[in-house]
Formats: C-alpha cells, structure tokens, sequence
C-alpha cells in the first residue's frame, strides 16, 4: 500500500520538487515480524535530513500511524519512507513555508541468497566516481544519479554490491551499502564528509563493535588498505550484514567480528 | 495542462525513479505565439540527454502532439519536458529494458522586469558549490540540489540570478542561467567538463556571437576573470538574454556585443 500525505494513492503530483529536482529525501527501513526495526533511529535520521535540506522534518506519530496503515498487518516487507518539499511553482527557489509531500510506501523483502549471510559476497569495483558535495554528503537525499550510473555498470548476477570510490580515489562505500572493514587496531569505517550516506546500518554497527570491544574509528579507506584488511563487510537496514568474500582478485573468509557485528544485530533488531 | 505517458493526469506513480532517484532528464522551453521556440534544438538535447543515461529517447511526433495537447491554444507559456527511467522494483539497477515515464506540462510565462532585459540584472554569488561529476556534466538530469540550495541562499528579490562556482573555484553559471563573458578577444564560456547544464542558449549564443563576427571559446573562468571581463550576460531558453549590471561590487552596462546577441536571439527565436 502506498500513502501520500497520508491518503491511500499511488499518485505524486507531477508538479512535486522530489521529481522535479531529488529536492527531499528518503528511508528505507525493515519490518521484521510486523515490527519496524531500529525505527526510533530511522526517524531521528529522516528528520535530521530533512532540517539539513531546510524542510520540517514530519510529525512522529502521524508518520507512525501512516506506516502502521501502509503495513496493514504484513508482518515481513521493507517499508520505504520519502519527504519532499512539495509542489511548487516551476524554479528553484523554494517556497518560504514549504508543504512537504510525505510518501509510505511497503514492498516485498528482497530474497537474497542465504550465503550471502553465511560466506559473504563478491563485490566489485564499480568505475563511476562519487563527487565531492560536503553540503549535502551523509544525506539520504533523492539526488542519487550517482547511484544508478554505478549500479547499471554489472549485470552479473554473482556480484551482489559493488564498491565506490570517490574522485580521490578512497572507498567510499557500495552502491546500496555502507562499508566496514576490521584491522588489526580495529574498526574502521569510511570518512563521509564529502560524500556517501550515514546510515542507521553504519551507527548500530559501531555500537555493536564498541559492545564487543572493538575500537572505532572513521579512516580515509584507500583501496589498498581495504584489500589488505583482515575483514571487510558491507551492511544496510534491509540487508543485515554481508561479509565480503571476494573484491578485486582479494578473497576473504567471514571473519570473527564480523560474525559476531551480524549476529548481534541480527539479536538485537533495535 | 499535464500529460503524463500521454494521458491527462497531474498523478505520477510514486514508484517512479525520477522521483526516487532524480533517474531521468528534462528540458524547459519558451511558447512564443504559439510556438514552441528552438523546438529542434530542445529535442535534440533531450535525446542526447536520454542516451546519457541510457534512457531510450522519446520519438518525436508523439511528443510533438503531446506538446500540442498540453498547450492547447496557448499562445504565450513555458513548456516542461521530464523523461524519467519509469517505475521499477525498489533498487538502484535499471530494469534491462526501460519503460520511460514522459511528462509534458506548461505553465505561465514567468514575468521579469523590463529593465531585467534592457539595463541588466544583479546577480550575487552563490556560497553552494558545484561538484565536480564529469559522467553528469552538461546533462540537463534530475538530480538539481545544489541548485536549490544555491537559489535558497538569497530571498532579496533585487537579486536577480546568483552565479554558482565549483570546487576549484571557477565559476561554471548562474542557478538557472548559462553564464556568457565578452573579453577584447571574443566571447568566453565556462568549461562544462565537470559540472554546469550545456543549454540550448548556449549553443544559440555561440551561434549568433560567431555570425556576428565574434571569436567564441570555452575556457575557465575565474571569478576575477568574470568580474574584469568587458561584459557579462546569462540566459536561458525562457529569460532570454540578462546582461549582468552588477555583481560583487563591479558594475557593467549592457555592452555592445551583448545587445547584438541578445537582438538576434530575440529576431531568430528558433
């Protein structure tokens, strides 16, 4: 089921700055067992995006309503989330009051094969390049070209992610996931300050790793330094965790942190 | 009115990855008489825009009718283009075979001051960089963020257009506007390699600047370069032609090579 504005339509208006310019941002979390996991985390991300872009981030409980509504009792799916800053004349510049158009949306959970969970995946390295965009880097914001150009590079069915750089050539993370990788010292997940998404995926997993001793740290990630990492994983909130088992000629078995990262998320749910 | 995939609706599908992912291009042309003015042109780019993406280009006589539809005796009113990849399963991967979404839709012709087109206009610079994406540069797509943050900088409506710079400093246009300086060799224009929109009236501008007899080059601009040059004019297909009167404290009277181009679009209107 799908609501705009809280009204059972599938319709945006063709006028709407989420399609006209990716002016908004969005959400894509899993619903496990009728229960929206981590949605406290989901919703203080989508409302710190939305101020980011200078639009009121939604009320919780009529968000929470509305997608209480849009699940209409399905228990496994992934539910997605879009705010943009609403209808507006034709141009740039934003209205003064913005009315934002709130989207719910649910979906079928993507069936993945369970090795993925188990051995890990192969990943690949994709060839377009993330600009640099500090005023808007973090955001899960509707600009995702980027994204999109990077994905269409395989259609290979044994690579499940690929891995992006950015134009200084530092791994970034993959084209749907954020990426980790563990070193002798410990965690080390990509500096976001240029570019890529911040993710819940990428705060529950330094919190587990920070619950399992595991020091944290946010590192520039050249490619070198991820190849040579004793283990690198990639996760997002549909997901779960995915060890990487094979990128660029390096092969990986699923490491002891990451095993145990996976399995307390997977516990956990929150 | 809106036509969506031919049909009048103002609905678009929620699912469509315009809307997900700014997936898609546009184009924005000016209804003079009841003529869609550089129709060619504006086809032409959209086609090369589409295949950009890898978005089959939308066949012309359909689109032309649909154009005639939307207008439907209009004589004087801006005309809006947007191809979308179409709606798909949740994820970035295109689906193999792309079923476009086309909206066509029109509105009124904005109206700007007189004096905007004879005396110039003041344009400010804008804090919100351009990022530097060589496989998007030139395309007219969806992905428009930074230009709304730039345009939402300024609310002083004496403003007129605010130039934008990239990364390096150099500047690329104005929000909405093709950027265009007049030096003692000839005409000038920013380098679209890495950022910026490469326009109809871009090409028009070239044009008419060499049939008048006026040495055109692409070059880097920088900020002092703009502010030192002879004259300085923006445009696009729906302003025409502003020459810039003032800007970061440099003041400029519409030059002479600026009127002549501005005059021959105005005479051409193709």
């Amino acid at each position: 089921m799908i609501l705009v504005n809280g009204a059972a339509t599938n319709c945006v208006p063709a006028m709407d700055r989420g399609l006209a310019y990716g002016d908004g941002v969005f959400r894509t979390l899993r619903v496990r067992k009728g229960r929206m996991q981590s949605w406290p985390r989901h919703f203080r991300k989508l409302v710190h995006d939305c101020l980011a872009l200078g639009l009121p981030g939604p009320e919780e409980a009529s968000l929470w309503e509305e997608l209480a509504r849009a699940l209409h009792g399905t228990q496994e799916c992934v539910a997605k989330i879009i705010v943009t800053r609403g209808s507006g004349e034709r141009g740039y510049a934003p209205e003064r009051v913005p009315r934002p158009t709130r989207i719910v949306m649910t979906g079928p959970q993507p069936q993945y094969p369970e090795e993925y969970f188990r051995s890990g995946i192969k990943a690949r390295l994709c060839t377009t390049r993330l600009s640099a965009q500090p005023r808007l880097a973090g955001i899960k914001h509707l600009n995702r070209l980027e994204n999109v150009l990077a994905r269409a590079e395989w259609d290979d069915s044994s690579v499940a992610e690929g891995l992006m750089l950015d134009q200084q050539l530092q791994v970034v993370g993959g084209t749907m996931t954020s990426l980790f990788i563990v070193e002798e010292e410990g965690l080390v997940a990509p500096d976001l300050v240029n570019c890529g998404v911040d993710g819940v995926t990428r705060e529950r997993v330094f919190e587990a790793a920070a619950r399992q001793g595991l020091p944290c740290r946010i590192g520039r990630l050249t490619l070198d330094r991820v190849l040579e990492a004793r283990e690198v994983f990639l996760g997002n909130s549909v997901i779960g965790i995915w060890p990487v088992r094979e990128c660029a000629g390096k092969v990986w078995r699923p490491g002891r942190e990451t095993v145990r990262i996976q399995l307390r998320l997977d516990e956990e749910g929150d």
